[in-house]
């Protein structure tokens, strides 16, 4: 590996954070299990309710109301297998409304939810990549009791109009989940303002360690257990408590959040250096521009994604040609098909993602890579 | 709490070792997504494989059939969910005979497969909390397609004979899984010798930090996802793999094996100098006494476990009444019932877990703090 790397793979995982890597020895030590009644036991359960508090603060819940999970996946497909459950368990008909630009969890659970008896209705985008709120209140039925939307494109970062599908769905009484893995530190999550009745969230996109996430849920009573075991998480998802994980995604929430707004008005700035910059080397960004700050999907017209990323790669620079989780698939990614290119732009996209530790210089490290790849590329032809 | 808190519920988990503490930091530095294409995604994906190869060395297996999950609980629930996936989508009916002394986890989960309409058929054990090789044979009927026996228990220490049950699973072609949670570091495992089909392992019983498991598929053809995603995980079970996590609980498999012999050793002789020592207090040993050395579960007739395990506390020694799991219950402990024991006994009961810290002084400090508390307790009667 070249010893200097330049990461632009934010969207797919962030470096952990070196403040929380210098505490992680203390969140390590706290090591007794929180169901244990001695003082041990104790002092973890008081660590983790005040890291749970400390989310809350900050996405405006009330600290009942977070259920630690160990991954946006594991998060997301409690809910989708929660509607599957009432459907089944409790003879209560169901239909789930999501979009065709969800990340594959969403996707994937709600190809088995079909399966497994409940209908889905999939809503498209438009060029940009946004939901049409008329599409939505078209696709429910009586029977709807579940609209599941990201609040923010892994791929392209385009952001949806959550605030306005929350109303629809409290209007419908309608249970409105929403994947918030990719708006977490990049956007002001005010669950307060915003009627969303559960919202997944991941530590490792914002720089805590991989293997822990959170599931806000309004009303508790309405999720069912997935995985079984002891009366963790308030009977809610089984498994001793990854202590070291929760006390340093709570840290990383804080320190996100206290930054969030210098950083952004950053990375927007970056953003629209490059929206500008790829005119010249006839580039085209994928989704929209206004979309989050942290995101630039672009296509070079007749040259494929992967050929740009592999040769980012041996200069030392980390891209992707789209979500780390359809790595190695020969498919153009759903999201970009969601997007109507034409046929043949379809893997020419890629993906730069930038976050707390992208400064100026690496942009233009990466845009003179870019012109030195582009000019061997196109000569080659 | 007491500055120096001795610790006795190794069971419920274990202290992260030092030596994992120290290298931490190294395992935090290794951040990039292991689905990513790039040096860093290649470097995490990478050094997971040499993890899984180091943990499937250890037990026998291929490091093919090794797959990372978020706990034990969750890598024994998707054994169930395969189960009632099989019957529901794939219409094979399916039976579980499992015993009344395993984990809360495979018993909540058997549970819920019974709602979903899998039949189940619950065998027993003797006061020893032994299963009878001949209660398998009995409960096995044409449609049964799984048998889930637990290696070791985790509160009365009693070792199941896993070997006969896995041949006579093989010999009816029936799948045997074994929550082996409390058998790693504390007994040899070698899955060439014993044809187990699938084991759960968890990671912090053993001193690596909480939130990761392996759940070994001898033929993964067999399991079915239960948390939705990318590939990760041979298509198996979503999510980004926990890196840091991974390589901890692979450092532990490997310093817990290299240490196992001489650790039994020492904790055998602890073990029965405290089984020794309990008739001069009138205390009597739950369970079998050949079982783990780790593990000594005892009863002071007329004496709550909950008691006990207070006064302990207060004097700085963590210890437990039995599983972690169901601490705050009012229940009797489901093994205790099982076990047999005259109703007036069964709140009696405590659990002494011992693990690579456990010294021969705190055997002593252990004596004395009980003779003290049963001397209090009695006195006041």
């Amino acid at each position: 590996m070249p010893s200097k790397q330049i990461y632009f793979d934010y969207n797919a995982t962030a470096p952990v954070l070196p403040e929380l890597i210098t505490r992680y020895k203390n969140y390590l030590s706290i090591y007794g299990n929180p169901s244990s009644f001695h003082a041990l036991g104790r002092q973890a359960r008081t660590a983790i309710d005040e890291a749970r508090e400390t989310i809350a603060s900050h996405i405006g819940a009330h600290r009942s109301q977070v259920l630690f999970c160990a991954s946006g996946s594991e998060a997301n497909t409690q809910v989708i297998h929660t509607v599957v459950m009432k459907q089944i368990l409790e003879h209560k008909p169901q239909h789930i409304i999501y979009s065709a630009i969800e990340h594959p969890c969403i996707l994937n659970a709600v190809k088995w939810a079909e399966k497994m008896g409940v209908p889905v209705t999939e809503i498209g985008t438009n060029t940009l990549g946004q939901i049409n709120l008329r599409d939505i209140e078209a696709a429910i039925r009586p029977d709807t009791t579940l609209i599941t939307i990201m609040w923010a494109n892994n791929e392209i970062g385009t952001i949806q109009p959550v605030q306005e599908v929350a109303e629809i769905a409290k209007n419908h009484g309608i249970h409105f989940h929403c994947d918030g893995v990719q708006a977490l530190g990049k956007l002001a999550i005010d669950l307060n303002r915003i009627r969303i009745d559960s919202l997944t969230l991941s530590g490792h996109k914002i720089g805590a360690p991989k293997g822990i996430s959170a599931l806000f849920i309004r009303d508790e009573t309405w999720l069912r257990p997935m995985i079984w075991g002891g009366s963790q998480e308030r009977q809610l998802r089984a498994g001793t408590e990854s202590t070291p994980a929760i006390l340093a995604f709570a840290d990383a929430v804080a320190l996100a959040e206290s930054e969030r707004e210098t950083m952004i008005k950053r990375l927007t700035d970056y953003k629209h250096r490059l929206i500008d910059w790829l005119p010249s080397v006839n580039g085209r960004l994928n989704g929209d521009p206004n979309g989050l700050a942290t995101t630039v999907n672009i296509r070079f017209p007749e040259i494929s994604g992967e050929s740009i990323v592999r040769n980012l790669d041996l200069m030392g620079i980390a891209a992707s040609t789209g979500s780390a989780c359809a790595t190695g698939s020969i498919e153009p990614s759903h999201v970009i098909n969601a997007l109507n290119l034409p046929e043949s732009d379809r893997r020419t996209p890629f993906r730069i993602s930038m976050g707390r530790g992208t400064q100026a210089d690496d942009i233009l490290t990466l845009q003179t890579a870019l012109e030195t790849i582009l000019t061997r590329l196109r000569n080659r032809r």
